[in-house]
């Protein structure tokens, strides 16, 4: 059974920020739908869990950035299954350009859930094929780190209502839109001479259409961005960048 | 010289709404990058006229929908060039999926500006072999009409700050994020049973990352939804949405 996936996107027009090279967000997007299309490759697409009442949700990224192509360049993302627990499948992603150099490396933690009790499900009850596989356990991506913030009382804040183009065909938040508003925080100013040099993300919780949201962001030291998102002062997401600023 | 330029896209995770089906601002992204891939084949794509210091902008669509496709659909786009005046060029564009099937019908109106002044250049300066090209003026889509809205004390109103996301590489507001944030207004509650007929879209006015808009919603029938965005009291925007709801 097929071990490593391959696809291929061009840059379009608006997957690129105002500094015309492709936003990291928006990379997320072709990582997302890769896996996706590997999903289904193996039998277990969103849409084939959907009639069993599962769905997939993602529990944690880690990236590592390197360079980010413009607009037209090409993308090539290879992603293969690297391990497997009870109710965890780890999703590693390799991303080059054309030229075979390196845009990006980045790992994924993935559950499937019950979509009427919203609980994880054991892996086997959806996949039963699961055991089958033969993983390429070398050369992996390394795992997001859980993490824990303090934040002190000057840190920035931002509230934001949750809308119709926030939300995926789980009827929740997009993944990549908590990350996509994470960004935001830094803020224009940043992009215009900083970058981000690695990320660790924790999907914590749903949030739904038309739920309230605050983001909260420190910066520990020079090097590190911490951003939490909350929902009625609950943390639902965490992300911590390493960046470099000019 | 090229009259009809071609473009294939897959209907990715992202670009679907939570109903499963491409958004229509999603389908937007997807017709503006057709439009630069055909400009850049006609040698006047936004890079070339960068270091001329000119751009495209965009002042007016017109969208007829038929129906949308789902995730792995495909959409196949046709454009042209169907007219051109001093400094204005129309675009067609004629999509449907990989059975033939009508997705949508769209126009476009575009001026090209100098980037330093930001007032309009005549076509035939940054274009000079336009009066080359061989135009067919027979099938063209209808254009966007010019629209004046009266808003009642009543109408619903939203304020909301341009971030980093919501800005594109001429550094302000991408012209799809206009459309979203007015499908926002629209909320999910309307496209749990409704859909959108037709659009007209007037852009009016740059919006740059960090200002603050606010949208004006109204429906003066049960067909008709008219929304407005403004900045500092003055109109940067208008749409008006011919709708068929539950």
């Amino acid at each position: 059974m097929l071990k490593i996936f391959d696809n291929k996107y061009r840059v379009n027009y608006n997957d690129a920020d105002f500094t015309g090279k492709l936003s990291i967000s928006r990379l997320g997007n072709y990582i997302l739908d890769t896996a996706g299309l590997h999903a289904m490759d193996l039998g277990i697409s969103m849409q084939a869990l959907k009639v069993r009442d599962m769905t997939w949700v993602i529990s944690g990224l880690h990236f590592d950035f390197y360079s980010m192509p413009e607009i037209n360049g090409f993308i090539n993302i290879k992603t293969k299954i690297s391990e497997y627990s009870k109710v965890t499948c780890k999703r590693d992603f390799f991303i080059t350009d054309n030229d075979g150099k390196k845009i990006a490396d980045v790992s994924s933690e993935w559950l499937i859930i019950n979509t009427l009790t919203r609980r994880p499900v054991f892996l086997y009850e959806a996949f039963p094929e699961v055991g089958d596989l033969v993983f390429e356990k070398e050369n992996q991506v390394e795992k997001y780190r859980h993490l824990r913030f303090n934040f002190l009382e000057n840190a920035r804040r931002l509230k934001y209502r949750v809308m119709y183009s926030d939300i995926d065909i789980n009827a929740h938040l997009y993944s990549m839109r908590y990350l996509e508003m994470s960004l935001n925080m830094l803020g224009e100013e940043f992009f215009k001479s900083g970058r981000i040099l690695s990320a660790d993300l924790n999907f914590l919780s749903e949030v739904l259409c038309n739920q309230e949201v605050e983001l909260v962001m420190q910066s520990p030291s020079l090097e590190i961005r911490q951003i939490e998102m909350r929902r009625e002062e609950k943390p639902v997401f965490r992300v911590e960048f390493r960046v470099l600023s000019a």
